[in-house]
């Protein structure tokens, strides 16, 4: 009986939700019209473009099979082709002329759905592969079949650098992984991928010049040259550049196990942590001597140094044939040149104050290299100086006024000093942010400037490992492509969020592993435990926010800090979104404003769901350490939903809260909301909160970093 | 309560089933002794072995990476390399001397787990590689954390040939599918990995010398050579030898794409299936039309034919360094050839009676070629001639005096005659079989035979594809890989269950896709249907069998039959092996048996599960197409496990059945087993049965093909 109204009420949502389209990013003007497209086996596709546009006709062709796939429907077509004209097939594409993936290039595109047929035209090529990725997340279902609402699209970019930039020097991720985030990113209309390929930890791509970086330096996982051309292939298919990063002079102990002359102490080295620890000792590290550790740097004083760049940048610029060049120059500290006196008479004698002209010399050296290639200069913010050329692009990762290292420029301050800036402050994945933060992101510009390029999502992967990295990077990415793509006007969270969930389901039907992943991890935990009851309760969990989870590895000891150390816990496999709590908000929300009986019978299913699985889990996660971390959630749980029934049974008989209770429950609240332990958190906290104050508590604008 | 029942039992089950060592495949002798070895973060190996050992050392890193992530342990070794030597290491390694992947090497190892450490001790490299396996299997967890039972296991393969053949030629399966199921091979010692790399839909490989090989013949879907050898070298390092197919003279549509001119008959080709059908129109495919059809076929009577393949043939052996190449050689019915006048006046001249005897001279002239390029030439068993050269391996698929096709020997035959033979013969894992038939394979020889080298699980794709064939191959193969490594004896099938979804989980856990597939197929399919109730359903579904699947797709219209349908419906996202099922089946057993009190309340707690999913699936299922193919089978669950708890009540009671009770359910359950809407079959009738008459039926000694 609770299972049919259950059912009943899934129904009704679906009904509801599936009534409007939901893009990600949405598109610069969108007009619906009641109706609908009916899709049936007879859905072809013809095409007026380049015949020889090697980029266009496999993509259609895979879109086609995608969306045969999906509906089930068995179309006729086979392979799309040049030859595909037939002036009856339900999609047209209109594409003036062929183009290469650039940033910069007119990216617009028209999408017109009647009832007489589909429409999509674009300048160039890159306007269609978004104007097909926009139909297929239009495709809906309704009781009769597959459908396309009826709607007028013209659609362009905000900004035409929209990126994301993947860490795979901490922990490697294969070239599985990169390909399936290669699709995600081109469903979402992002088309820069920054391949930041080494850092302390590794050097992940094979250098035929100097192969000991490679091969001392990553023990041996690595992207092969071959490797590298296959990713480039495969994003340029779907209109995305990929551009790397060598980052110097800080973050390099992996060059120095095979190259320990470029160093600014002698070896030896072998790839691991910044800072000097020994696995095997019960080291902590605590944030202060993180930022302090001298850690290994290249040595910027010897000329060898730079006859080595000039050798291996020459060898990567012919790798990758994208226009950009990132070197990296963040984070360094300088302690590790201070303590080589060498390095200090060379500073003494160019009359160099401080590290950070040494910093500035380094960056003018190497961008003389990769200029005499022909490349633009892309940099962390720290290579920002007065001196540096304008054709550098800074890249921001740091906020104003605000965090541990100071900011090196407001983008405003860059762009009119005369520097492209790309943004990555606010839009760092890796610190378990929700997605309503980095969307929302308020150190991104609000306004427009030709020096503001776009900005780049960032995953850097500590933490993250072939097993958990698209759980970590999508769907939330998903948001700051919209933040890059679509006007600064469209800024509706609850929308966003209806929207996001739904692109969730669509990347996880392409194949992406986000979805997976959790499941597969929560299922290898489970280890013959009772999986239903787990997942009822880890659906509610969220990782605790920003470097919290980090350093809590960090200061167990250090072998939980090396690359080689388990990413599993239930933190590491659970996503940062819950729908569940979600659902649970947006029921919450209504019932306070409406008091809408059925999303009170809603809450009150969902509550008394939690309050039965929370009683069971202690004893499901007995003998199951990582299981067992969260026990004290679940403990939460049972207490709050508990409480939330009794709220909703006080606010219907409208008897106030005796004071007693009233303390009693904020208590609760209280405790719970500090209950860090596994490093997650119970996600539904406020919206309990809410229940008791019958108002909805606003999300938080901000999370502290520790 | 219902739930803290259930919680219980599972506990209860899980408890029972941790005693005991679930290997696969079982070692040729093992003795169990009390005790257990407990793991903690201190352990940590140490290897006696060749330092150059390239194979060894990464595989130990994997190993003991792996089992850090499976306990959560945090150990304290990075690598594992040749300076590892402390005595007090818990896992300690020795390895006379090193080795490369090779058919019929020594692959004996020794594992023993005492109190006092673990020791695994092999001859090379490659019983090594299976001792780490054997052990990573071994470990298990109770309520106080991970340990390995104490063992003394001595272990050597039955044969020297454990493979499986993967066609990635009717639908292309990209790279990491392969590397996936190379590491699915390596956790059950499978030692050969043959890819038939070219078909009538696809020739699936880069060759610089024929490019448009795979230009016009592959619709863009190739292994590139730089992957090839990616793969190989992945391979070796898990002890796995790779061995190309190229397909001649049938099966060959996908290279006259390119090079009409070999053909028999005159272009122009596209690659596509076997027959000549246009997916524009609503043909039909007949059994008979196929075995008839003249499909395309390679012209054996040109010189310019053995010209292209010397050439050909010299470029795939210079990239593939096994000494096996395999021609391919089957299904070639000669009716093309008798199409061809030319052809027909050639047999003529060379007083060839009928096309085998062409065939022959064909597969003479390869033989010549592999021959001159120094590798050993293997072929599906049409090959097989009084005339075939004795060094050349006959690959057995068909069976002995049944079905469509006549043998061409049986395994003694050809290896009476010299030949050395390897089997595929009851190992078809796309004809949809439960393992146990696999397992008992009744084509497979119980005695042993130098000249039999072994066997190859065999996965066929023209209804598998990159999102299927890992759920498709795995575990099943598992079973093969026992009947090829353990002794003839080891055939209990109970117990070869326990094992497999041990197996199962552990692949899991490893990464294989398998699981993930059914839930993301499932998922994907339920379009925000309610999961849960779908999953109850499709838990308990397998795919009907033999070839039946594939003909109702050949039944409806040509479009049907092409590589680009839909692989998408509910019997191709399930497992062909039910562990619901199996349980509720081992339940049934052992209530039927012993009147076990637990076993009766936990057949009555699953019919009482089922009765109630069932009732809801059909408004689930409402709107969904492919969810309601399988509406008839939610409701003959329905109808079956109320009957089911209403049988357990008169044996409860002790009271006869009435007649025409009696009759209403034998009608029920025979009904429920003619039900084959959707393609799939509900698996538990058996056991309903099972009940009925008091007594556990058998499972079918044998399934037919259509």
């Amino acid at each position: 009986m609770k299972r049919n109204i259950l059912t009943l009420l899934l129904i009704i949502t679906v009904q509801v939700v599936l009534g409007q389209p939901a893009l990600m990013p949405v598109p610069s003007s969108m007009k619906v019209s009641p109706g609908k497209y009916r899709l049936d086996a007879q859905f072809r596709i013809a095409v007026q473009a380049d015949p020889k546009d090697d980029i266009l006709y496999p993509a259609l062709t895979r879109a086609y099979q995608s969306l045969n796939r999906r509906t089930g429907l068995y179309f006729r077509q086979q392979q799309i082709t040049a030859s595909d004209k037939r002036s009856d097939a339900p999609l047209q594409i209109n594409v003036s002329k062929k183009a290469e993936p650039e940033v910069g290039a007119d990216e617009s595109y028209t999408l017109i759905v009647s009832e007489a047929g589909i429409k999509i035209s674009s300048l160039n090529t890159l306007g269609a592969l978004h104007g097909i990725e926009t139909l297929q997340q239009l495709l809906q279902r309704d009781s009769t079949g597959y459908y396309f609402p009826l709607v007028d699209i013209q659609d362009s970019p905000r900004f035409p650098w929209r990126g994301i930039m993947i860490d795979v020097a901490r922990h490697f991720l294969p070239m599985d992984v990169m390909l399936r985030n290669i699709n995600a990113m081109a469903a979402v209309k992002m088309n820069v991928l920054h391949l930041h390929l080494s850092d302390d930890e590794g050097f992940r791509v094979e250098s035929k010049v100097y192969p000991l970086l490679q091969e001392k330096g990553s023990n041996g996982q690595y992207f092969t040259q071959s490797q590298i051309k296959e990713m480039i292939g495969y994003a340029r298919a779907r209109g995305i550049v990929v551009y790397p990063e060598f980052d110097l002079p800080g973050h390099s102990r992996s060059w120095f196990a095979g190259y320990p002359e470029l160093a600014s102490a002698p070896g030896p080295y072998v790839p691991g942590p910044r800072f000097d620890i020994d696995p095997e000792k019960d080291t902590k590290i605590s944030i202060a001597a993180v930022m302090a550790s001298p850690s290994p740097t290249i040595d910027p004083t010897k000329e060898s140094t730079y006859t080595f760049l000039d050798k291996l940048f020459k060898e990567m610029i012919a790798l990758f044939p994208s226009p950009y060049f990132h070197i990296g120059a963040d984070e360094n500290n300088g302690a590790a040149w201070k303590n080589n006196p060498a390095i200090v008479e060379f500073m003494k004698q160019k009359k160099m104050a401080d590290p950070s002209a040494l910093q500035a010399y380094f960056v003018s050296r190497c961008y003389t290299i990769v200029k005499k290639y022909g490349k633009t200069m892309v940099g962390w913010e720290e290579l920002n100086s007065p001196e540096l050329p304008k054709d550098v692009i800074v890249h921001k990762w740091l906020e104003e006024g605000g965090g541990m290292m100071k900011s090196h420029g407001s983008p405003a301050q860059i762009a009119a000093k005369g520097n492209r800036v790309i943004i990555s402050t606010g839009f760092y994945l890796d610190r378990f942010l929700p997605a309503y933060i980095h969307y929302l992101n308020e150190n991104f510009p609000s306004e427009n400037n030709s020096n503001y390029l776009g900005g780049e999502a960032a995953q850097w992967t500590e933490i993250a490992d072939r097993n958990n990295a698209e759980l970590r990077i999508w769907p939330r990415a998903a948001a700051i492509a919209e933040r890059l793509w679509s006007p600064a006007s469209v800024k509706d969270v609850d929308d966003m969020y209806r929207r996001l969930f739904n692109i969730n389901k669509l990347l996880d039907e392409q194949g992406i592993q986000q979805v997976s992943q959790y499941e597969t991890g929560i299922r290898t935990l489970c280890d013959r435990s009772d999986l239903a009851t787990v997942r009822s309760i880890t659906d509610l969990l969220t990782p605790v926010k920003g470097y919290k989870k980090l350093f809590s590895r960090f200061s167990k000891s250090a072998v939980h800090m090396m690359p080689t150390s388990p990413i599993k816990q239930i933190s590491d496999v659970i996503p940062v979104e819950s729908e569940t709590r979600y659902e649970f908000r947006m029921n919450v929300k209504d019932y306070l404003e409406t008091k809408n009986p059925l999303s009170e019978q809603r809450i009150r299913t969902q509550l008394a769901r939690w309050q039965e699985v929370s009683k069971l889990y202690t004893s499901v996660s007995q003998g199951n350490a990582r299981l067992s971390e969260v026990n004290s959630h679940a403990e939460d749980l049972n207490l709050l939903s508990t409480m939330g029934l009794s709220i909703l049974e006080n606010i219907k008989s409208g008897t106030p809260y005796r004071e007693e209770d009233l303390k009693k429950v904020q208590d609760a609240i209280d405790k719970a909301k500090k209950n860090t332990s596994g490093d997650v958190e119970l996600a539904m906290i406020p919206e309990i909160e809410s229940l008791l104050k019958k108002k909805l508590i606003p999300e938080p604008k901000q999370f502290g970093l520790f």
